[in-house]
């Protein structure tokens, strides 16, 4: 399993990001991957090796062909981590809310 | 808006992940999210102004307190762009079931 760090590193660029976005379509091999991207092979390569080390995609070579497939963990643990960030930050807003809704109700002065 | 790059830069790095998970519970000085870490301040300054450019982090200074409060919208760009893919990905999933279920139907021999 990749770690976070080379997790999120695999996001930080937008060729690997349509790397991603391409290969959530299904698979393909590295030379249709290459294809839309204006860039030397070696440079494009590259970038799939980070993905490779971030865990976002796998290669195959059948014949001279490899094709590239997305797997899936490494967005879970993008998207987990994510998740749990979001779960803290709204149960404190929560917290905030609860406060404020008693502040207002100690404070008001037009109740019966 | 930060864009895409600098926000999943922001996360690859545990330094910086730690600094959104504690501000997630709530806004902090600068001297209380660097304590944890054990690096010097000038270095620690450093990731938070790459969480700044990602715009993860904003700060006021008040008096000779500057305090750091977490941004929402780069979570929620970086969540959404990870659902994008999910959906796109869930998709493919569906259609290959359904594919793989009308061949099994197709080729069932033991029907009435």
């Amino acid at each position: 399993m990749a770690n976070l760090d080379s997790i999120f590193h695999g996001l930080a660029d937008p060729t690997r990001r349509a790397v991603i976005a391409r290969l959530a379509a299904g698979p393909a091999a590295v030379s249709e991957l290459a294809a839309p991207h204006d860039m030397a092979l070696p440079s494009f390569l590259k970038h799939l090796k980070v993905l490779e080390a971030g865990g976002w995609i796998r290669s195959d070579k059948a014949g001279r062909i490899r094709t590239c497939r997305l797997q899936p963990d490494a967005a879970r643990a993008a998207e987990f981590w994510l998740g749990q960030q979001r779960s803290h930050w709204e149960a404190r807003l929560d917290r905030l809310d609860t406060f404020l809704a008693q502040m207002t109700d100690d404070g008001g002065t037009d109740g019966p």
